[in-house]
């Protein structure tokens, strides 16, 4: 089984919230954008989903802000647009913004067309994907959210296509969101892989061991070690047991994003990290919002959604389990237990924090643990 | 691994399909429904997936149209529709022909507005998914086909949700086309399962064991028996092998294809069958057909597919393999070699189009295997 982290502070979810908007600002980013930004780190956080969340503050987007790999005075623009489709530009800004606007680009343009899609290159790492989709629950559309990423020659840490011992792909997420009734809004946040890459990076932080059904070293051996699994099997794993087809959903997710976006371009020929002059560049996502009612009334599908949860809650049990959970449900009861009772800390994330907020003089009072 | 069906004899695959297309006009069927439905079965009998083949004819199809269970005078009509979507109704007809006719539709309505999405109840099986997505690939569009089934009291072979002892879902398919320039297809034709439902029929009907790790008896013991195997595993297995990622795509293609198109609906009271009177009531699909130039244009996305498929070729492979493939290309070999030499058969195939041949009356010549 998966390690549990240790955490030893909490602060509610507000103060993190205007905390991370406030440094965000600070560091160059408009108001608009440090919102949106502060917005996805905390979805995260709230739900438990603390690979994704506030500990990726420091760790990723301002590692990368101060770098000038993330570019803080970005302006995301449409390079291509019919009235269902965009493709979009990040501008080299910070995705967890960049990937709001273009997900309410493609809300807007479903309110008007009943459907909408919109692919984005050169952005960042956009956070938990399943933000998005969440956003187009409020307007009773089905969400939907992909992010991938495809290196011909092979990453550090990646995912494994079945018969290579090259990792290739990020873990490459797909994310959809189908609205309820009743019961928690239904919503699917998956890597393609096993696990997600970060889950390892974060087992790594806190020096715990990892499942080694997720992955192996670079020599290709199943490891525990979070500091040694270099490559992560595709969902399913080997061959025998189905990974051909997640490592097949892995490149769907990769082509609709990298391939139909152009971030995965030609003209790189002097580039050694390209193949026949093909490379991606950076960050690429696909967006998409679809009206419910471009098919049937909108209450008919939510009562449709709860009886279905339902009928999954009720029916019998696996030996030694106690409940069935349908997708985003932990996480939607992880939402209310946390906006109680705050944000649970590790002591890697309180130390970041407080780096961060000596650096930027930005105050942040973090407290005890609730027993 | 899993074992080799062992083939007796092969005809042409063009007199297979005229067979079968004049057997479907015998029973009743307009010739475009037979033609279509002839299509469909042929398609996954040249790429060699012959769970989803010729092998079905009688096996499926024929059973039930004698059983009055597909209505051969069907006609599918539009029950809502927009100029991007369509929920329609497949007149509890043939379910090849029927969703011959939904893709169509679908690519039709992408023609005129960039994208479209058909989601149909009231089907039947629709064979292989993977021959709908294959329809959009002339088209330079995107193809998806889903097709989905949810049972709240369960299905005697079927697929566990994560933590159940009962089997709910069917194998839940997503299929996915992309256009290639001088590569094979990119065609993602996939169970949420880790092994199709059809694939244990298969392996049953001709004597041999299956994989263990593919699911279950029904006392929820791992078993290489075929005909014991009753609970199959979502892609993943286990949780701790991410099998609630297969569960959750799983049911997000139940949700699309059954709670979308309505064949998932409420007034069902009074049958034990189904729970707090909402079941499924038969089958039900989702199509979609996106146009590439709505984000860039055709050849440079083709061209990018290739370059990223060859890039997988290219890279180094796993100890004790030799080639990397990628989702579509076995299939598509297997196609040029049967396209030459003929559709192999194995003997309880060659036993069943006997049959029929002699109850309808529709002469069948079948040959030899080459060596």
């Amino acid at each position: 089984m998966e390690a549990e982290m240790e955490y030893v502070a909490a602060a509610p979810a507000e103060r993190l919230h205007a905390f991370t908007r406030t440094v965000f600002e600070k560091v160059g980013l408009s108001p608009e954008q440090a919102a949106d930004g502060a917005d996805v780190l905390m979805w995260a956080s709230r739900r438990g989903v603390d690979t994704h969340g506030i500990r990726n503050l420091k760790l990723i987007y301002l590692r990368m802000i101060e770098a000038g790999q993330i570019k803080t005075d970005a302006s995301f623009f449409v390079e291509h647009e019919t009235p269902v489709s965009a493709q979009v530009n990040g501008g080299g800004g910070l995705g967890l913004a960049a990937a709001c606007w273009a997900m309410r680009l493609a809300m807007d343009k479903a309110e008007q067309s009943g459907m909408a899609f919109v692919t984005m290159r050169n952005s960042h790492h956009l956070g938990a994907a399943g933000c998005y989709p969440a956003l187009a629950l409020e307007r009773d559309m089905i969400g939907i959210c992909l992010t991938g990423y495809f290196n011909p020659q092979g990453t550090e840490i990646g995912v494994l296509p079945t018969f290579s011992s090259r990792p290739m792909f990020s873990t490459n997420p797909i994310a959809v969101a189908f609205p309820t009734q009743d019961e928690a809004p239904w919503l699917l946040d998956m890597a393609t892989s096993i696990a997600p890459y970060n889950r390892v990076v974060l087992h790594r932080e806190n020096g715990l061991p990892v499942p080694p059904q997720w992955g192996l070293t670079a020599d290709g051996q199943p490891t525990p070690d979070a500091q040694l699994m270099k490559k992560m099997w595709p969902l399913g794993g080997d061959r025998a047991h189905g990974g051909h087809k997640g490592y097949g959903l892995s490149m769907m997710v990769a082509t609709l994003s990298a391939v139909l976006s152009g971030d995965w371009d030609e003209g790189h020929d002097d580039d050694p990290a390209a193949f026949n002059g093909y490379k991606q560049n950076g960050g690429s996502h696909f967006f998409g919002a679809i009206r419910i009612d471009a098919f049937r009334p909108v209450d008919s599908f939510k009562r449709g959604m709860d009886a279905m949860i339902q009928a999954l809650h009720a029916a019998p049990k696996e030996e030694g389990q106690d409940r069935i959970y349908v997708a985003g449900e932990i996480e939607h009861e992880t939402e209310q237990q946390r906006l109680r009772e705050g944000i649970p800390l590790t002591a890697v994330t309180v130390a970041d924090l407080k780096e961060v907020s000596e650096k930027y003089g930005v105050g942040l009072e973090i407290g005890r643990l609730r027993d």
